[in-house]
């Protein structure tokens, strides 16, 4: 009998094929034509029936179905070790979205992706999941990869690098579907970041353009409780029922990380045939939590397993993703017997491929998929003995005992990428290089940035405002107490605009005296009851002071710059890092007066028992100031 | 000048000290002669002084302090992958502990531990502290591979695969002591098992032998929640306070686990000087749960990492555990903050040192310390590109990004065990060789055992006794209830040993027929009242039977064997794993009767709503049962 020719044969592996019985063949083969599988099953039967081309022996490995990345930012390789360790706000606010806005375009976007998928490779991925910017960037450099992916383009309510606004984002989607379309590798889809940076019109435009082009929907679903927390207060409910009332899952949606569903979400998502990318070392690194996916499989969601991006990861490492993600769930759900290694091992393969909507592409070796295979060395020391007792052990070596370095070759399509751990279609140090060339100038970035306290500060604030150069102030101590009505009139004037504040003043202080001050000041305004009517939040950057002494007052001449304070206290102590800290913390009467044709403000500070009257003035002129400096005598001399 | 020739200079690597200043050499060198370091500092600063036999290139890596892995099973490298997702009691019961029973003997762990040696090697370890049987074994094992270890021999109240019970462990433990003491990579040490293995009189004597020779103590503290409760109930008391009671901390402890400490055991074991091994991925696999590191680190303890047994993780990575550790102190107790990089990558280096009370040898790269170091590549695709920003982002990429595969050099105690990823030390090939060897033994062992239910059983149970091969019996169905009293005077006949009792059974049904059935039986024991005397568990299992039917009753031949059962429905369940169970609920009144000198059972069921008599009756003879046949038809005539 003539052996029919193929294009490839894997021969003498243990064949873990995920298909629907879950086969398993100690010593088989594979037979693969143009991109795909034709035939599999035991060695003997195979190589009696095929004769092919390439012959690759894998003898001492396992052959699986290549590892599904079922959520990541591939471009955000370029982002990684940037800032760890840092509070979500401050990683997001202070670094990400200052770097992004600077740095994220057409090249950065398919350099990084080129990175990721080398990266990927190497780690056995065959089939990824995107959501980013410039997502024909990354489309390109996946191609010239060989890799197969899902890519979704970003849509936000707020610009973002590669759009000034949501239309924007969508007409670019849309290009990027139509150009991408019926592929062989790539899945283009529409991206809509997350319920709480869309709104519903926006929501539905995306839902409208994933149903046009029957394209997957993918965006983050529940990443933490204060999304929850959030959409209750904001709309009155969590935030699957809020998507599922604008349509979202008419489309097919992949929904990242889903840490905080009820249960009734869970059902919900269940009916809409939903897929979910579980991303356990995100949500960890980022104290987000961990997803309930035992109970979410039990609900009969399809779960899948993503690295998230590079960025808060810090890798693209499947193999520890599907060990963390089995671990999780026996330690955190107190039970060993949740998500056993046959389980996990199919959310990283099969299940991963319904979650994305392409079961019928990839996830298991069966005949007529395409051949996206991982060949995986299994006898090296630390995977070593084997047991023959239970055939399903082959999982548990899979999941607890290998690494993602004993990946030794990949196929993607039919086309081998790796082979002995050499990257076929990549010039690695190429890529390397280029990496660098962006991350140098990141580096360059950030480190003048970090260096001053002012542009650190200018990088994450909008209404940033310098302030007059000088300041002129005189400040006495009261031997008690008295309302600054009675002083204002002493003086023989009116008061204006007078505010009754409780002050609560904190500075950062650093070893470089040059680097200067930052105060967050907390007023609470109050009505002449002791009612709190009103609070306001101010960053004042005061840089170093060169003093003058004039009678009774002083001029200060210094760089001083004042803006809202959007961000939490604890947010500026993390993102700042100051050597040390002071507290300040008084009752307060302001008014202005008028005096002489210039305006003065009055200020009547109770700081613990003491009292104090401060008059003060500032100015853009030093001539002005010394004329200030003496109008604040003549107004003491009328205080004495 | 002339240059100081010493035997190893290792140049232009990026140089973490882990001293105290945490010093940082991005281009840094270190010289070592004979053992120890005997300078480091910049490249051009040491390059200057010294000249080397064997001179390593260490550009695109980083050098570190090797890792410590503070708590293992070495010689368990032999059972990795033998048994998986089980609950601990299954696992420990039902796999570990029939297998060690049966396997453990010397060439076990001396072959077990150069398998593990192996493994660390290759993934940057150069200390690491073991527990378990035949220490002298897995010394000889040790020194042969060139590594550091703490060696603790396993100190048990029961029996052990070294010992028939705890003064033949401790007359060992001596032993080895003496032989081991103030070896240059040895240091023996006294293991009592933990807590709830130990008596008082056993933990005091290990203590003494530890205090008498100054040799550390290793032991298990809280692993499970489960630990600390039946210590409450017991001593009335939380295990540490019970430990100290009775003397522990006089000893140099290296605690492992400590997963449930409340934070006034922290402060107890933080006074005592007592080091904390940290074991995130068993906690989490067997599901003991995340232990609070960052907080004994803020009581000031030192909490080092370990990697657990294989059996149980499944592998020795202290990369893996490094990572994990971080992510789940992060996670777990929602702050990304905690356990930052740096003192992530210090508890698997120098905090190690210090809680296995060696830092003074090991941990740090410092003039006048043992030469333990790992060279890793830190050029690779997972790990690009760099950010020179913040200088501690080189924590980060060692922490988060870099796996135990990039280390390319190992030197411990000055000698090099791995250079370019090839063991120097150690037959690779022979040792996995040999472990074949022994894991094939293990494999045929438990195939059988699993293949056959009687056998499985016997693996786990000590009382298991054969029953009389034949059983005759008579059941009938009655209209109504009566009570056995009359029933008994009817037949004229007097009540022996009467009892009432509710019966819960549960039937265990397998595939294979011939495997039988097993039944669990809970027999809750009532007074006349009604009320709950005692409460008994029994396991039966009831081969197939040879039915023979006799005028109005059966005899059934079969084997069938009964024991106490000493674990859990819920255990057995997962043990055995039933293709099915039945559950039958009855109220029995029972007691036995003398007719023509043979005593016979009379048992009265209530189930459901119907009523059944039974007459039985058991022997070992075949013509005994004939007859005994004849006399049930006898007994129930009477009845009719």
């Amino acid at each position: 009998m003539s052996k029919e020719t193929v294009d490839i044969l894997l021969t003498n592996g243990y064949l873990v094929t995920m298909d629907s019985q879950m086969n398993l063949y100690p010593t088989g083969s594979v037979a693969i034509k143009d991109n795909k599988i034709v035939a599999l099953g035991t060695a003997a039967e195979i190589e009696a029936a095929y004769e092919a081309t390439t012959f690759i022996d894998c003898q001492n490995c396992i052959i699986s179905p290549g590892l599904i990345n079922a959520h990541t930012h591939a471009a955000m390789n370029l982002l990684r070790g940037l800032a760890d360790d840092l509070r979500l706000d401050v990683w997001l606010y202070g670094y990400m979205m200052p770097v992004e806005r600077e740095f994220v375009d057409e090249n950065f976007c398919y350099t990084g992706s080129l990175l990721a998928c080398a990266e990927m490779i190497r780690s056995g991925v065959t089939t990824f999941c995107d959501m980013y910017y410039n997502e024909a960037e990354v489309a390109r450099a996946t191609v010239e990869a060989g890799l197969r992916a899902i890519l979704g383009q970003t849509i936000l309510i707020f610009s973002s690098p590669d759009a000034t606004n949501y239309d924007e984002s969508i007409e670019y989607c849309r290009r990027f579907i139509k150009e991408w379309l019926n592929h062989p590798l790539i899945i283009p889809a529409v991206a809509p970041h997350a319920p709480y940076t869309s709104t519903a019109d926006m929501l539905q435009a995306c839902v409208a353009l994933a149903v046009e082009f029957d394209v997957p929907l993918h965006t983050h679903i529940a990443e933490t409780a204060l999304e929850q927390e959030n959409s209750l207060n904001q709309h009155d409910s969590t935030v699957v029922p809020w998507l599922e009332s604008h349509g979202l899952f008419k489309a097919k949606v992949i929904a990242a990380h889903c840490v905080h569903l009820e249960e009734s979400e869970m059902r919900t998502m269940q009916q809409y045939h939903a897929g979910v990318a579980h991303c356990p070392s995100s949500n960890l690194k980022l104290a987000s939590g961990v997803a309930p996916i035992q109970k979410m499989i039990d609900f009969g969601l399809h779960v899948g397993i993503g690295t998230d991006g590079a960025a808060s990861n810090n890798d693209l490492d499947m193999f520890e993703e599907t060990r963390l993600a089995a671990f999780l769930q026996k330690g955190v759900f107190h039970d060993p017997t949740l998500l056993p290694a046959k389980t996990a091992w199919s959310a990283a393969t099969i299940e991963g491929a319904r979650a994305l909507h392409i079961d019928h592409l990839t996830g298991s070796l069966e005949v007529g998929k395409r051949a996206d295979i991982a060949i995986i060395s299994a006898n090296n020391a630390h995977q070593w003995p084997h047991f023959a007792r239970d055939p399903e052990a082959v999982y548990a070596r899979l999941v607890y005992a290998t690494k993602a370095t004993d990946v030794r070759d990949v196929i993607v399509d039919g086309k081998v990428l790796m082979r002995q751990r050499k990257l076929l279609t990549m010039n690695e140090q190429r890529i390397l290089q280029d990496a660098e060339k962006i991350s140098k100038r990141i580096d360059a970035f950030l480190t003048a940035r970090e260096g001053n306290i002012l542009s650190k500060l200018l990088a994450i604030t909008a209404d940033f405002v310098p302030q007059e150069t000088f300041e002129i102030q005189a400040k006495v101590e009261l031997p008690q107490w008295v309302e600054i009505s009675t002083i204002v009139e002493t003086l023989g004037l009116q008061m204006i605009r007078p505010t009754i504040r409780d002050q609560y003043d904190t500075y950062f202080l650093f070893d470089d005296k040059e680097a200067g001050r930052l105060r967050y000041r907390e007023d609470e305004i109050k009505n002449k009851q002791g009612e709190l009517k009103e609070t306001f939040y101010t960053m004042t950057l005061m840089g170093p002071a060169v003093e003058k002494d004039f009678e009774n007052s002083i001029v200060l001449t210094r760089a001083r710059y004042m803006a809202t304070a959007q961000h939490s206290l604890r947010f500026y102590r993390e993102y700042f890092r100051p050597r040390t800290e002071q507290e300040v913390v008084k009752h307060r009467q302001r008014c202005h007066i008028r005096y002489q044709e210039t305006e003065f403000s009055l200020n009547l500070d109770k700081l613990a028992d003491k009292v104090y009257l401060e008059i003060k003035s500032r100015t853009w002129s030093a001539k002005d100031a010394i004329h200030k400096a003496e109008l604040i005598s003549e107004l003491l001399a009328k205080l004495r």
